[in-house]
């Protein structure tokens, strides 16, 4: 090992492992290398290094991006071990005023942010496949659900955009917490600044970074932009575990409201004819992989003194997991979503079972007959012991015994009762801001797709500044 | 119980206890019966109820409110149950359009943004005595640490300005989570919405929302505000329990830099002379306790199909014991800091043991004799397997041995050695951004300053649109 | 404070509240006075202290038993200062040999130990449910699921006594887990044990613990007891969560399996029509919560270092939310299914739907035919695309197709075809250790009860050794 | 893909990564074969299969055993693949009676045993270390501590020991999980059992069981055994934890107790002085790993319904990792223990620093005066707030002033005084079972001796008994 040979002698294969987080730096290998550029840029630039050495490290540089790595503790100390190799000592340039503690930092937060653009880009992707769906169905009835009971009826399109509306909050913490994850660490050193006259700054916009995470000792040892993300991806995996749960139950034989496509399904080894909901289902599990990848980072960072600690690069690992795990779960429940077929027929015909009209009966009698809420409540309670279908001599039966009204001598009609009862009648009332009625589904729907597009926008422009930042870094040699 | 009457039959005190919240719902009496105010009168203006029901049940609500409630599921019902033995079965309008399920969600988002505005004042209380013990110890010599290994000397304000760093960004994720906290479910009813013509948007005026959480079925269903809320807990927790492992650390006898005030400490039952961090270890602990909440309101929301299931019920008491154990610790840590004795003396002699100015004297040798850092770095790791302050000539040896090149003769003076070895020297040289240098440190202080000024002013703004809401609700039937 | 007066000064109330483990106290309050009859009854046996001021500090006892206590930061200092104020200074000595490490820790195990055995005792009852329910269903055919998919048919005692063989494993973990709680740190002391000569096996007798803690400092620092009985909280927790979700699943009106007793639904403040699974949602949910206590502890127990940390004290009530929660659980679960009703009809006739019999299907052709089961797993998986009732001719159709054999012109006769397709023949043919064939069944259930009648004999065996402690333990100064 | 050929149609890439298993699988990989091998026996004993047949396809497993797999969804599909190619159609004639399901657990279950054996030796290993290590410093008087502050003085064999009696509890732990860890599921089919007349007591011993998961629909569903496992490698892992947080405090410049060998620590690259405890770092941010793969498990079983779910497959990677981070850290902190250099001479000024002694010379005032204990700790209170070497002129001042006695009136010699006041005289007292006297630790190390001699025992007999059946299964054939 390179930093071994001046003071600690041999390690072992066994603690080079433990020790090692060389599996994990291939998430950091090309930010590491960018990270080198831009402090070798600014060195020049602050005249701490010569033309000479800076060309040829820079060129070193180009020739690492195209190769193989060889061992090492970590990347970083491999990067400079090959660097050594092809320049010889002046290589040792480099490492001036910097420390593996700011350059890792920076490293994350760069492979982040590039992880959480293509997150977000598939989120908006997920939302709008809930939304071009919703389009399709703001007339379809379905069943609406609490305690996972029929409760009253509602459409598709309102179930599908409940969904989207969780995703679109999704997206917005992860656009708040981008805010705090792009910020430059590099110039810290190992926690105390450094004596060399560095310019942050300038490292800070040559690699695309909105701003500084200032105090140095602070830009090395703190990781809650780690378990912000993390936080981040867990509740969006609980919003994702959500529709899973959905997807498998509507695809049971007992619900039968939706056939998955055979791309989202498999079979069994032993029995033939089965289609299994298997994407959902590990989808379903990784909601609970993510939340113990954030368990465990918050618990290692829990009552660690300032300022780096060795244990900080556990951490890392669990971040990577959870990134995948979410990103992954985004891009197969949008196409296991987009795939699927709906059952329209008994998804309308559950709509109207299970006398999911009470409520509304309930609240015709209030409206038509003035009686509180609270009684027609009573009444109808007591009319659902029975059936779900009464006559209104049964209804104003019932209603005697239980106020001393009849609600046919109040402007009760056998017309209101119908109306009362078609689960159809029921949606298209429901008119209220965020209701089922379908002019109000086609304002959300709109609403909705216009802040989608303007998520996509923030998006793009935030993927355009760093590909310019890029651009000047790669090419900054060259000219 | 109310509702039970009219079809389920009786209920045993066994099973009582375990479906009941009332033992939580005290958190949300009293926004409980704002909410039910609010609604009362959204009712009026949109003529759903006489003028003469309206004034009885506010009347009904003043009483209620000076006085204590009878048993009851939860507090919803219990409310319902007490105005109806106050009005009579016209009491039963009051629920007229709206549902438990939207109630409840509205209740806990009042009394949340409470919790996070008291919160997030206790931390900006908390961040200005980072800062002001700050401003006293811009000068302050320490050793700075990263292993928990003497690193390079700082400052006690470069370290106590790390943290006031970490609460400002813990004040932040607050902010924003607020501004998904403070929107109101109001009027979702169910998660169908209703067929009575509401109007959500003046209700969520009444009420001081800042907007709506639109379409009804999530409305209900979702608790992603709850999440995120309490992973921002998580994290504020973590980053004060590395504070509290600081403070126990330092006030053992082997470090000795500080000594907690008596009412932060406690002594043995059998040891007499001891003095223990109790406040601090508690600190400590209460970061896995509101991690545990976390895990546990994740796991319950984790597979909930739409929309409302009971098990929503069982996350809101890990929400108040996350806000308490949080809020306590943010007070309590503020004390404990304030009014802890920094031993200055045992901090600037160990500021520069160690060899911690290794760093200096490497990047030294680079700057004054133009050898590579990683040469410097060499040559001075083994300096230090004998020993902390060598000689120029020491100096001149060890180099020659590695790099065939002898300081003294390439510029390197006695006195630059000693520069290089004092710890002083090597603070004010690091005056890049975010450094330990007392101008710099000063910048930041002021910076900082200007930083929790512009907060106190957001959350007086915050209040002050809550308090007038409040002020017009409560009297608005009074006009 | 009493120990506060020597040292340290005043205290606050916000402090006091802070570190103050009262409100966890009173579940240690019987067992705290019980570990100070032993601990007396040993100091005056081993001649600490003289038959006076013995007496006189077990009168004090007795009357603090039947009255209240003071204020105090803990249980133990608010009995000693009790004792202080009834005996005089003489009361002082009740703590000679003692320190609150050592008291407390065994209080927690004394406390916790009488939790097990009672939620030992609800969880075979709990089995002897599923147990007794399995007895009258040995011929209950229902569809057995995969993925939550028809899969094959079998029966509702096959089902219940999969969950009973669950809990079994559950309580055996618990007993092995007793064997480490039921030990004794008294004696401990702060951690360094005492120089007074005290006799340990004698209080570990009078406590009724099968042995010692013997480490001082392991017998205070040590706290894996109770992270093991939280993890084993925990799992049982996790199956009971899967029945909760099974009966939650079967009474929707989709499924349409089961009805729960009225005491264990309960109704909608909006929807009077709704019976809703409120009992088994918050089952479910309680999975979570206790797993989150879980974490808690784990994450506090955390990298302390030696011995005693007041950390500690924030793990014990975690412990009791999680053993409050889990027994609750299992009483409520034990009632709402045993006074559920299955719709046997519904079951049976599903039982038979969704081509669950294909398995068999391909099955019978491997035995009868004698083609390799991965053939006709392919064949029954070709018919399964059209239908799941094949006639012979559609059979010897798809064979020849796929494998070029006609199973009716080798040995497989239009019979065969039948008694494939068949459920209750299915799952007679299942016959096999484990399997639900009837005869299997009845010999599981036999098992089955032995080993809870044994388990039931393991309780009262540690029941009365317990019962016989505590009558020597009270009644000793008697004689 | 071997089984969606039949029906689902083709599958990408995409779909296939997220639902594949094989990168776990490895792990299972030759226990397959195993499984496989001794599933065929037992079909060809009960005559399910021909001799040829049953010939050809164990050639078929010879083969494979020596050579890649190619792709499939799992490795069981991937190997009956093979077989396929190898042997033709008769070679499907090996998933008779069988299912992935009963499959798969079986695996895990033989793949976890041989885990927990080397993982259970490994611990062993370590708690020799411990004891080995106490024995040579059963003298060495060390400060032992709570709350992290002196408190009294102990020996460095008594702190040793309490971790070892830790690590013992882990191992009884580890070992109750084996007795549920290795059953044979096999034969449970996938959850209905099997019409074939399978002998599952046969493939049991065949494979080294212990005995079965006899219910067919719990050997494949339930996953509490690798919960229980999980929970014990979270336990034993905040237990070494604990360890590692001592080895970091007391390798601080500060403490300066330990020196870690230069293996199991590294350097910095910017910091040439630095010596850090990366080892012990890592391992207590291993603990945070552990716990959190264990919340994952534990989320992704919760609420499950019966039986086989394909959420179980996202479970197992979380196992292994666990398993593996164990494992590695016991065999770390093993090295990083048993090399490490105790500083005899720092620990033993300590011991007696910080008035360490003051509850001896509480206690020894109660003991020679007999005065209350609560008096002579209120009298030692005193003294420790001016310093901690009292006079015994001073001792008589400040008891009088307090209690109104001078102890030199009642027997107090300046003998007893320096006696109370000399740690190792306050060691060598507490000679109650557990305490640090010399000839106690020696009865302890002894004890520890045996049970770890016996532990070792146990592990054998287990090894041998399992590979005495694979010696059987691998030549059965061959016979």
């Amino acid at each position: 090992m390179l930093l071994r040979d001046s003071r600690l002698g041999e390690i072992s294969k066994d603690v080079l492992d433990y020790i090692s987080s060389r599996k994990a730096d291939h998430r950091i290998f090309s930010a590491d290398l960018l990270v080198d550029r831009a402090h070798l840029i600014m060195l020049r630039k602050q005249n701490l290094i010569s033309p000479e050495v800076f060309r040829s490290i820079m060129d070193a540089l180009d020739r690492i991006q195209e190769s193989e790595l060889g061992e090492g503790e970590d990347v970083h100390e491999a990067i400079e071990a090959r660097i050594l190799s092809l320049v010889g000592s002046e290589g040792g340039r480099m490492h001036t005023g910097r420390s593996r503690n700011d350059e890792v930092a920076t490293c994350i937060r760069i492979a982040l942010r590039d992880e959480m653009l293509d997150l977000m880009e598939e989120l908006v992707s997920l939302a709008e496949t809930c939304t071009a769906l919703a389009e399709r169905h703001t007339e379809t009835l379905i069943p609406g659900y609490t305690h996972t009971q029929h409760a009253q009826p509602t459409t598709l399109a309102h179930h599908l955009l409940a969904h989207a509306d969780a995703f679109l909050r999704d997206l917005s913490r992860l656009e708040d917490a981008y805010a705090r994850v792009n910020l430059s660490p590099l110039g810290a050193a190992a926690f105390a600044s450094t004596g060399f006259a560095i310019n942050r700054e300038m490292t800070c916009n040559l690699l695309g970074f909105d701003g500084l995470v200032e105090n140095s000792m602070d830009a090395v040892s703190s990781r809650d932009f780690v378990l912000e993300v993390m936080s981040d991806l867990s509740i969006l995996m609980v919003n994702l575990s959500r529709m899973s749960e959905e997807l498998i139950l509507w695809s049971t034989q007992e619900f039968g409201y939706i056939e998955l496509d055979s791309l989202y399904a498999s079979t069994s080894s032993i029995m033939p004819q089965k289609k299994n909901p298997d994407t959902a289902e590990l989808a379903r599990a990784k909601a609970g992989s993510v939340m113990g990848a954030l368990v465990s980072a918050l618990a290692i960072c829990k009552a660690l003194p300032m300022s780096y600690n060795r244990d900080l690069q556990e951490v890392t690992p669990h971040l990577w997991r959870g990134v995948d795990w979410t990103r992954s779960t985004v891009r197969i429940l949008d196409g296991c979503l987009s795939t699927a077929k709906f059952n329209v027929d008994a998804l309308g015909t559950s709509a109207g079972a299970g006398f999911s009209t009470a409520t509304e009966l309930a609240d015709s009698l209030v409206r038509i007959t003035g009686m509180p809420f609270r009684t027609a409540h009573r009444i109808v309670g007591r009319i659902a012991t029975v059936g779900s279908h009464p006559t209104l001599q049964e209804l104003d039966f019932v209603s005697w015994e239980i106020a001393q009204i009849r609600p046919s001598e109040n402007g009760f009609s056998a017309q209101d009762l119908e109306t009362a009862l078609d689960p159809r009648s029921n949606v298209n009332r429901r008119a209220a801001v965020g209701g089922p009625a379908e002019a109000e589904t086609k304002r959300m729907l709109a609403a909705r797709k216009d802040k989608l597009a303007e998520g996509d926008k923030r998006l793009s422009e935030r993927r355009s500044r760093i590909e310019k930042a890029w651009d000047e870094l790669l090419n900054y040699h060259k000219n």
